[in-house]
């Protein structure tokens, strides 16, 4: 009964995370109706997406746009970057946060996101394996890595299992401290936070 | 920071409703790591919804490939569909639900979501006016005209107001009948429900 494009839509974007057969049924009669422009400018803008790489070293996506060589992303290849520091991050926008805050200088591994049983993929694997052989013929061994998962129950169990696949390859290993928030209030941080400031007084 | 096709992404994505930044950002390194092939096939779906008409008459989409004659639709290109009797109705969905049901054999005129401010935007009444030249031509007056909106106090209200525009043109006026859904039981029943099936009782 639908259009062929319509259900052509629909059987593409109820595949994705967090889109159902019904958001994206909306969705579809949404953009369909925006025009042939708009059509062509969201379709360029998925498109577009193909010539994103992944860096071979640190598994950040990157855009032809600021490609470094030797098929790395811009901060592995920069050379006042300290490669032998880093900060394992569980996705992409965890490593914009922290470069936002422009207080790191080392590098970063993504390791890609945690699946809900808490059980590293075999992706995940690879990849912190991949890191322990880029130190080893660097470095032999990383000054520090911090282990930069969520200060929630599933990061905590996470970080514990990197920490265990890491420890031979690191002189220091860490995670990010806990406290309050800035603009934060004692009254109302709860025991673990406030717990957690405690510990960490300076 | 983010790669520009994604950025590119993320502007076209959030623009789109109940899409926000957040969705589009998960979504554009989604689609990214999918890879080309995956890439290709959700682009040409976004494109391929170009080729999507809207019916001069009804103002349904319909794909090319049940297309009618004369830029209409195949209901209102169809011969055997009672061009006197109209389905006023919401969305395309809710003329493929009753499509759905079979019982149905006149034609609709899609309005357009209602807008929360309850109304008429220009947009829908221009889409009753069409609606009113075209039945003035073919018959001066409908037979019956059913406002099959949503049985909700934003339904009503805008069923008030479509009602208005219609009235000149159209014999009876309908709306669709309240009362238990099938398979509905009494006990749980609201109050409105209910009592709309005690007025309806056959």
């Amino acid at each position: 009964m639908l259009p062929k494009p319509l259900e052509c839509f629909i059987r593409e974007f109820a595949k994705l995370p967090s889109i159902g057969p019904r958001q994206a049924t909306r969705l579809g009669f949404y953009i369909a109706r925006l025009g042939k422009s708009a059509i062509n400018d969201i379709s360029s803008a998925v498109q577009g997406l193909s010539e994103i790489r992944i860096c071979v070293r640190c598994f950040l996506m990157y855009g032809e746009s600021f490609e470094g060589e030797n098929n790395l992303c811009s901060i592995c290849a920069n050379p006042n970057r300290q490669q032998d520091i880093i900060a394992i991050v569980e996705k992409e926008t965890d490593l914009i946060s922290i470069e936002k805050t422009k207080r790191f200088f080392g590098r970063y591994l993504v390791l890609g996101e945690i699946e809900r049983d808490g059980i590293l993929s075999n992706e995940q694997k690879l990849r912190l394996k991949s890191l322990g052989q880029t130190l080893k013929k660097q470095f032999e061994k990383a000054e520090e890595i911090i282990v930069a998962l969520n200060p929630t129950t599933l990061g905590d169990i996470e970080a514990g299992l990197i920490i265990e696949e890491i420890k031979p390859f690191a002189k220091k290993i860490t995670r990010l401290g806990r406290g309050l928030p800035t603009g934060g209030e004692i009254e109302f941080a709860d025991e673990d936070t406030l717990g957690g400031a405690l510990e960490n007084r300076r």
